[in-house]
């Protein structure tokens, strides 16, 4: 009838998004499910498993034909499918989410990640970092989320939680603290709401400077807008973010020697001129040998978890 | 007559190390080879398969009993084998490695590596990270080296290029310019040379303090015996040293989440006060998820190289 498909689950702390994929990267269909958190979220997999099985019969599919199930969690998640805790999804025990949805799935195979790094598969199998084997991925949203694929697999970590670039502490003076708990972390200036800070001690810092932004709402979205303005106040924010961003994105790519940097999230759509303060600190950063690592946008937006998820399961 | 064998050569600017290994990872016999760099170190494979060659003879091996050939070489070398420069070689053309040492052997397999990583992958194997399966190896000599053992396997990079923890950024105001061109690296501080350095800093900024370290030579090792012995200034210097190697594996740890973090090299020898120093700093900078990751001192010395480089052709 068709060629071989696969089942790509990306859970969200409010929705759960799905999508029906060939082998060869293409989407057949995409729905999406409320994510249930009543009862301490005993429902979610028990809901997903219930929708596959319905798509599965509307698309006339038996289990023969489906390579898989992948599924992106927001928490650590092992190699063998173990999930430490998910507190967006109130699970709080440690079980096994790829036998347990499995088992709901009368046996089909299930491979489980974390969402962020699931998202970074997603973009380098059928996105911006297609024909890439060794790709860093960063998010750039609320938060700061990343991923680390080397030879086109996930690097997982001892426990699930590798890809954490957000944390990665990238000053040493900073006094507030992170939502994490340590002081200085990458997502304290390079997240929308970051850049957001970084803006605010820049306007109180220059409390008699001209700036655009004393008028207009204090968003990511502004403040980029202003900066291709040529806000000069603005730019200076856009170095500060561009030197924190670049200068960890550097330490990652000495030690890694990526080919691709994929910046993704709500924040990248402020387009090149991002990308491009990123790079500045970046170059004057990097060791010599990884100078060569290129920049790129991520493409599928927020489709990237349920791709990367269907090719984990075509990975497994 | 017995079971398969495997050796592993690491090339270096003075000397070429090589071994005769298990399967199981026992050394059966290490010998050496002065490095020719005459002719553009055009004489290196030659004389590395010569001996090899000469040594199956005496073990009565013939090609079948020798599972392959592993090469550790002072440069970035590519999954392929490729080399682009080594010039503690002399070598300054890209080739294959392997594949050009595999035809001097009459076709055995050899796989080629960096030796900082290959290295690391020797204390992977059957050294201090015997049992584990995410390392992340650092080497501190005169500079510091690195390797990424990922599942079992070294992580590459997409140029060879991977593991030069030696050169994150990790101070923003330094002067003085590293090896590689950068300042601020991790070398300039974390090295038997840098931390002489900071030593030598301290000094000149505190010049009315007493310091046993006025009268006893600058070298690492007196350093950390004055530490032990308490002498104040040292030990700041020590904490300076603790802060720039600490901060900068916290940021690896906090990307990559590896089960181990391994300090070798010749300065690792001072021992737990060093490791003391390097894991306070750690354990501040580190994202929770991976402040399990436990510090080790590496055993294999100087033979980490042969050993990695054989288990490079047991896997290749």
């Amino acid at each position: 009838m068709m060629e071989k498909v696969a089942i790509g689950v990306d859970v969200g702390g409010t929705s759960i998004k799905m999508g029906l994929f060939t082998e060869g990267g293409k989407l057949l269909e995409k729905w999406s499910l409320p994510t249930n958190k009543d009862n301490e979220g005993k429902q979610i997999l028990p809901d997903i498993a219930e929708s596959i099985l319905g798509k599965m019969k509307t698309w006339n599919l038996d289990k023969s034909q489906v390579d898989g199930v992948g599924i992106g969690l927001p928490g650590p998640v092992d190699k063998k499918g173990v999930i430490h805790k998910a507190v967006n999804l109130y699970w709080h025990n440690v079980f096994n989410v790829s036998e347990t949805l499995s088992g709901l799935l009368g046996g089909m195979k299930v491979i489980a990640g974390n969402d962020a790094n699931v998202a970074a598969l997603g973009e380098a199998w059928v996105g911006s970092g297609k024909g890439h084997e060794n790709i860093v991925m960063v998010t750039l949203g609320t938060g700061i989320g990343g991923g680390i694929i080397e030879d086109g697999h996930i690097i997982t970590g001892s426990t699930g939680a590798a890809g954490e670039i957000g944390h990665m502490i990238v000053e040493e003076n900073e006094e507030e603290t992170c939502n994490c708990g340590n002081k200085g972390c990458m997502e304290q200036y390079g997240s929308a709401t970051g850049i957001v800070r970084l803006l605010e001690r820049e306007l109180r810092a220059n409390p008699n400077e001209a700036s655009v932004m004393r008028t207009r709402p204090h968003t990511a979205k502004d403040l980029w807008d202003a900066v291709i303005e040529g806000d000069a106040l603005s730019k200076r924010v856009a170095e500060k973010f561009g030197n924190y961003l670049g200068t960890g994105l550097a330490s990652i790519a000495t030690v890694l020697n990526p080919e691709l940097i994929i910046i993704g999230g709500g924040m990248s759509l402020a387009g090149d001129v991002l990308l491009s303060y990123i790079i500045k600190s970046f170059e004057s950063h990097v060791f010599h040998a990884s100078r060569g690592t290129k920049f790129v946008r991520a493409i599928l937006g927020n489709d990237g978890g349920i791709y990367g998820a269907a090719r984990l399961a075509l990975q497994g």
